[in-house]
């Protein structure tokens, strides 16, 4: 029997199981599969993957969904669960939140052209986690660079969602902040923030070097000659994705220190970032309702 | 003979009389048209209109550039300077600047084909301008509101320029922010930015009260209806252009003090708002000369 | 017949006006003398000023109490209110709050002994009103300024309760902050809030000059030397109480403009300055009751 | 041969080696003795101790200067450093810097008679060093909590250096701030800086539970009814000097994870502890030879 808002947490990693408990602590009925290896709540009830799905109204699959098209992303199971046709006919009528949808489409068959709700791509799923990302890059500065954010010379490349959650947190810590784009309007917007604006493609011309400088576009800005320029004696964080904006390999001859920190919210916070899927998927379910 | 880096500045109010003494101070030549009524400083050489024109490389009209579409916008003028044909013909092969350039357009002639740069079309133009319209609105607000902006319940509505300026300078001011958006990535960002966010189209339902209430929406948000949910006790101040968003009939009969407050960065701000042409100018002709 | 909780308002300005207006909304019996040129609400009761602290269990003054040591100050009262043996023994028993109260000291005779709780006197009522004064002199230079605090070079003088709440808002606004003092335990704390720190006896020799500058000391800081030095084409805003920290008539031959600010929470935030001088009355008397 | 402008460190740890480059960095001759398991720049010379001090004008021990009376507190020096007659021999006519001169004194002999400069003493080094302390409790904060510090409930018991520095870091990362305090000042200080005021004695009647407490009171505050009623479910991180502020075996029972953070600069910001130091010699030295 089908519980009245019930929801089946299938694979994933802390952040999915702090979600498990905290659906649960609101009351709801939460069947979790596939976190064996993580403490849950005593109100979030173990079951097998099909037997989740099929005793929730709503199943929430992790980011991404699967890493392989064939099972669930689950690096916490006891075993591995496949994307089989028995638990897909066990979605069949649910409600299915994912995140990264393609990777459960390649399953095939009726993983194929089964409804599915892609948290991941929703702009607010990014913008919220945009700041568990500038704290997790706040901290790793933190950690690494031994003088004070306070007064430290800062360069955060580009001016997306992370740049702009980042460069706030660093200019509000007192640090002298520096921001580069490409665009007019976002340089602009820096300088309208009350940060120093720099284009992206002249950094290496400005003959200005920094204490720290946190990359976040998705592109090779700091080559072995852009480290060479702005980076002798910094900490350099490289936040974009893979294969990222920074030449670790030039950094290393160069001696400057480098980190690539990917994947922020669920490492730093994963109860914000249970917090920030749950939310999603209470406010579609609503809409669904309506 | 035309000075290399020369400037005609012709017509306008305050914020063309700061650019201009801003531009001279820099060390260019300036020729000043139709702003007779205005102090200057000595570096700033006044001329009549198609003088300044034929004399200058860079010619720099105002915002609007022309209200009836037959005359230069010039009410500190000592004359009327006509769209004529003679002023068209002094501008060409100049580079020549101006606001809203459909209005020069609408007085035909020579004036239809002219190549023309709208500074009011560009993006950074209305960025940099959000922060003396918020600065604006925040010195309505000091004067009308009784109380300190510390503390008070602020609502702004629309997170566009105007509404991420002004938030962010109510909240750096300890005011206790709520803003209004439609879409749940802006709805994401106010969040992030560390407001209470409310979708737009629920302001009535909410049962909330403000001290203090900005539109920036150009559409009719605050009618009697809103107005009574909302506003009772508060002090309105609309941001939005012609037609605005407050329904100021309906706010009389509900003694809600409400203000309409249009082109605010050229009256409170006119050194900043000449500033921010000026930038315009140099960074276009900079480009247009590379 | 006393009233629980009721209160007597006898004298005073706008915040007293204010004052009375929110002990009345919060409940209580609220008696009001001496403010007959002011609006107030229905729940508020207008009373003789012997009558009203006859009738009240808390009698409160204004702030000074009195300016000639012989009546009420009441600048909005339809007659005088002297400070006689009548109105002394009708505050006989009651709480009696004032503001200086060696004002009232000076009317002799039973004003000598009475018991007296000086709201001015107290540390947190200083604190809480550098807000209002803050946002006050704030509101000034909006006004007064051609340009935006955004990117505006500040100074002020002083790091007290006034220097340290200006600065800060300041500050949230990106203006560019420098802030002198003269203690080095001040002036760490300045470069701590990330403004720049200047020892105050070296301004003039810093070859410094600013856009906007705040005078908070209550001592000559600003002489025609030092003027001359830091001040050519800003505007100076002097809140320093008399004599104040500016020579005004230096200014105007150096064609600085300059404002003295004296008084601003009454004048700016009526109803904060009230809130204020409520909040401690209330204190006071559950301290008083405890 | 005295050097002009030369420096002897002597002893101490990462901040001391950090200030000696840092020292060195400026252009002056630096003798470093005491710090052989810590890597220097090549700028910095290494000398047994009684010839640092010789060769040097000014000298600097650390903090504390000694942790016995008898050797100088040097845990990364190849051998114990005596207090011994020879050293303070060669100290004579030196400038002398020290943390905690009462260990010295307890040396006997010269040492007690000795001219030295306390910079633990100085009210600026106490408050330059709340910033890293500040950063450093944040650090802690962000690497144990699981969620973002970003709307986290915060308190900080204590209004003096630290909790001043740490308070408005935690708000401008947008946490939702509770300061407590004893004083009616500092409690109108708190409010005045946007913040939630509590009074320190009555946090176990409020009722309250936190995210992330901070404790910089030396008093034993959160003893175990304290912790019981407010820190359920929290992180405590206790900065105050030994013996601090929480009864960490009642934490343990009460499965309440509790964090002692002790000389935080030294630690998380060996560079800004050692700029401190550095700074407050310079400028005593300045004042010396003025």
């Amino acid at each position: 029997m089908v519980k009245i808002k019930s929801f089946a947490v299938i694979g994933g990693d802390k952040r999915q199981a702090e979600m498990a408990k905290s659906i649960a602590a609101d009351g709801y009925t939460v069947y979790a599969a596939g976190l064996e290896g993580l403490a849950l709540s005593p109100a979030v009830q173990r079951a097998q993957a099909e037997k989740a799905a099929l005793q929730a109204e709503t199943v929430i699959f992790p980011l991404p969904a699967s890493k392989d098209g064939k099972t669930v992303n689950a690096p916490y199971s006891a075993a591995e669960i496949p994307l089989s046709d028995a638990l897909a006919e066990a979605l069949r009528g649910k409600m299915v939140f994912c995140g990264m949808k393609e990777r459960l489409r390649q399953a095939g068959g009726a993983w194929r052209a089964m409804p599915l709700h892609d948290y991941f791509a929703r702009e607010e799923f990014a913008v919220h986690n945009a700041v568990p990302t500038g704290e997790g890059a706040l901290e790793i500065a933190m950690r690494e660079y031994p003088g004070t954010i306070s007064g430290a010379r800062c360069l955060v490349t580009g001016y997306g969602r992370i740049g702009k959650a980042l460069s706030a947190m660093l200019g509000a810590l007192h640090a002298n902040v520096t921001v580069s784009a490409r665009k007019p309007g976002d340089l602009a917007w820096i300088q309208a923030a009350g940060f120093r604006a720099v284009e992206t493609g002249s950094l290496a011309q400005q003959g200005e070097t920094y204490d720290i400088i946190f990359n976040t576009i998705p592109a090779m800005i700091f080559d072995a000659h852009t480290l060479a320029k702005t980076a002798e004696g910094a900490l350099v964080i490289d936040l974009a994705s893979a294969p990222g904006g920074v030449d670790f390999e030039a950094a290393r001859r160069l001696g400057i220190p480098a980190v690539q920190a990917l994947s922020l919210p669920g490492k730093v916070a994963p109860r914000t970032a249970g917090e920030i899927i749950k939310n999603i998927v209470y406010h579609v379910t609503e809409e669904g309702l309506a």
